[in-house]
């Protein structure tokens, strides 16, 4: 009943004038926010349980559910920047239960979509601060190097091969092979470490190679972006705002690490202090949501923020008890995030039977082989450390996910890209996220690697009952 | 960075239509969000720890830290709803860091603001799942009869006092008059559930007297709701309108208790075969939102469904277990709630120097005493109970919060209310829900009532640490 309120919403009152409908309009918003809440559980656990069943990772799993739910198949969960017109299955079905006229079903299922965006982001940010707390510093910073070398190589040598690959192979002009080039070179960090966690390998020396220089081609991924746009959009490249994202990310990076250690006594005993509920979890989520605020304003992305944050909280004493209060909120939220991404993922670009897809299918295979291969060769680049699963390494880095589908979107609406090489890309997103978690789990074979001391950690422990 | 993909958006392609901007608008609304979560999380830690040091309830320093950032005070969080034109502090801080144009602005406030109106729904819907859950069915159903004569004593008493008093004290008319003793009726669940966590006296007789009546309470300000509307829009009553919510609350209440009760053995068995995480804590709240789904569609409330999927699982054997992972995510996000509560109160109703509001002041007084001394007889009416602490039930069911909001927020826009009795009615909510926490933990003094078994309920124990 409080969003009945929300009758005098002026944006509300823009698309529809009637205020009776506006009334209506409230409480339907949050029922569409709880329905599709419902349908991603669902999609989450059924994609999660076969994939178990069939020793698969779970979080391929979410994602494939979220296809099967998604803009693809069921149209039950459709985003509106998809560009899609036709409502989704999910808007017909509240319209038809409630009784609500279209001008209302249209902002119903606008705010609910925006809310389970936020909320996808949100989760993906509990994620990434869970892998934070249960991150090493000492150990990150050990195998610092080696990340570092990982994520460079990963970035340029898919980047060099497929720029080169397209203007010489399918004579692409210059502009948007760089762009597709640069479509190829960022990780996403979610999907490895969801599945480095799933498989018990997150504080493994692999592990933490991982996590560190996917964190590091994050970075290095925005500012490639930043490049690709300004050329997509000028001509040229702004090289002030390249040195502004280096600059800021490396301050940020390390000033929030140093000054988060800084104040971590500070902030322990502020939290003894405190008496009542909630004590070490709100404090601990406004650190997090802080730094991803002021990463989000450094035009860097929030999940680094909510890293960095569950990093430094993770080198204090109360690292357990937060790990224990962060694992159901991260059940909750984190299948959010993979259901929307697996639902925002336009599988009929993959379909060969439709003649307009074959000049990007072709393409797409070209992206595949360089996505996969310009990534897998990083594990070689791995020094100083014998005896390391070099091609867990490699596989690691090879999803895309997201960020991928990003560099897709902008350049097609910056109108770079031809619409075979807009599919091209999407297709090399489709595959290389899809196929990563399960080569990950089989190269990481019991016994391939030197036995892991029994983890404490929570997230790594079978769920109970 | 995913959120850059609403740069496709429709709704906010109506607003503003250069697409740079919009680009923009995406990271900024998880920007917003977050800084948002971070006011009400200041705002909570620091009203609740002051009252807590006070011996006064927690939540009442939520609701007044939500004042204080809210419209009255800081103008940090500010719902558009509220009708003001002026944008918040908030805004204009992440304007100015983010570097955005006012059209873009305004469409991040509002998106923004919708967000944190969902999420604080969600939360009071969890804080609801959790009592439920903490409550005892049987007991609930033991002291059913007491509950329902408390209910409805508590609706009677104040509507016809309020109703009469207005028309022969103040000359009000007959419809307004009607419309403001209505506003009267209605019981806020969540205050009260929540003092009674606090002070750990949910699963007193006295505390499940007190729930039971707000459940039902909460119902027939639904119904009265319905009656005065229409009375206000048509001048004539729908009695169909009203037979269907009665009917339609009734097997709501009832059905999902049956069929939840026998769907229970195969959800439990479910739950045991399933192998991923959140095996327990996600079919939960698929049940839980499902049934506010319903709830919603039926024109009941969300919460509702909640509390009656929390009073179904809480009679399973996974009751601990799921206490236990719903208690952080309760942390989360029950003090969104609470805090937007306070942030809507304008306060500026209660300034006497004003003198348009001394006319509402004055019938405020009279309301305010009515909106009492009305519930307080309740607990006269409680038989074969005895040695129950009777003034404890009364004033248990005194707190109006949002509910008594939403009468007025309805009259006003209908036009029934003058600004006097409007305004009475804002004060009447902002004295009975901020007077009611610190008079019930009065009342339950220590010794006050029997003794109460040891409670193993995880809301009710101190927080670690």
């Amino acid at each position: 009943m409080p969003l009945i309120m929300s009758l005098l919403q002026p944006l509300l009152a823009d698309v529809a004038a009637e205020s009776v409908n506006l009334a209506e309009a409230g409480p339907l918003i949050l029922a569409a926010v709880l329905l599709s809440l419902v349908v991603i559980y669902f999609a989450s656990k059924v994609g999660g349980e076969i994939c178990a069943r069939i020793n698969f990772p779970p979080v391929l799993g979410e994602l494939v559910g979220g296809v099967v739910v998604g803009i693809s198949v069921l149209h039950l969960l459709v985003f509106s920047e998809g560009g899609t017109t036709e409502p989704s299955l999910l808007t017909t079905f509240i319209q038809q239960t409630a009784g609500m006229d279209g001008a209302v079903a249209a902002v119903v299922a606008n705010t609910a979509s925006e809310v389970i965006s936020v909320l996808s982001e949100i989760g993906v940010m509990i994620l990434l601060f869970e892998i934070g707390l249960e991150s090493d510093l000492e150990g990150l910073l050990k195998v610092g190097p080696q990340a570092a070398v990982v994520a460079v190589v990963g970035v340029i040598a898919p980047f060099v091969a497929g720029t080169l690959g397209l203007v010489t192979l399918f004579h692409v002009d210059l502009v948007p092979a760089i762009f597709a080039g640069a479509a190829l070179t960022a990780t996403s960090i979610g999907i490895t470490a969801k599945v480095l966690a799933e498989i018990q390998r997150l504080t493994s020396p692999e592990g933490q190679i991982i996590i560190g220089a996917a964190v590091l081609d994050d970075i290095l991924g925005i500012i490639v972006l930043a490049v690709v746009a300004s050329l997509a959009k000028t001509g040229t490249v702004e090289i002030s705002n390249v040195i502004y994202l280096m600059i800021s990310s490396v301050v940020f990076l390390v000033g929030s690490v140093v000054v988060g250690r800084l104040l971590s006594p500070f902030f322990l005993g502020m939290v003894d202090r405190l008496s009542t509920r909630g004590n070490l979890l709100v404090p601990s989520l406004i650190f997090a949501f802080v730094l991803g605020y002021i990463a989000v304003i450094l035009q860097l992305e929030a999940i680094l923020g909510a890293f960095t944050a569950g990093l430094v909280l993770g080198e204090t004493e109360k690292r357990r008890e937060l790990e224990e209060q962060i694992l159901p909120i991260a059940d909750m939220l984190v299948p959010v995030f993979f259901v929307c991404v697996g639902a925002r993922t336009d599988i009929s670009v993959l379909n060969p039977l439709e003649p307009a897809n074959r000049a990007g299918l072709i393409i797409a295979s070209f992206l595949v082989l360089v996505a996969i291969v310009g990534k897998v060769v990083t594990g070689a680049t791995v020094f100083g450390q014998p005896g390391i699963n070099r091609w867990a390494i490699g596989i690691g880095m090879v999803p895309r996910g997201e960020v991928g589908l990003i560099f897709a979107a902008v350049g097609s609406v910056s109108g770079v890209l031809s619409k075979a090489l807009d599919a091209g890309i999407i297709v090399m997103v489709i595959v290389t996220t899809f196929v990563a978690p399960p080569l990950l789990r089989l190269v990481f074979k019991p016994g391939a690697t030197e036995a892991l001391p029994t983890s404490d950690v929570a997230v790594e422990s079978p769920p109970e009952g």
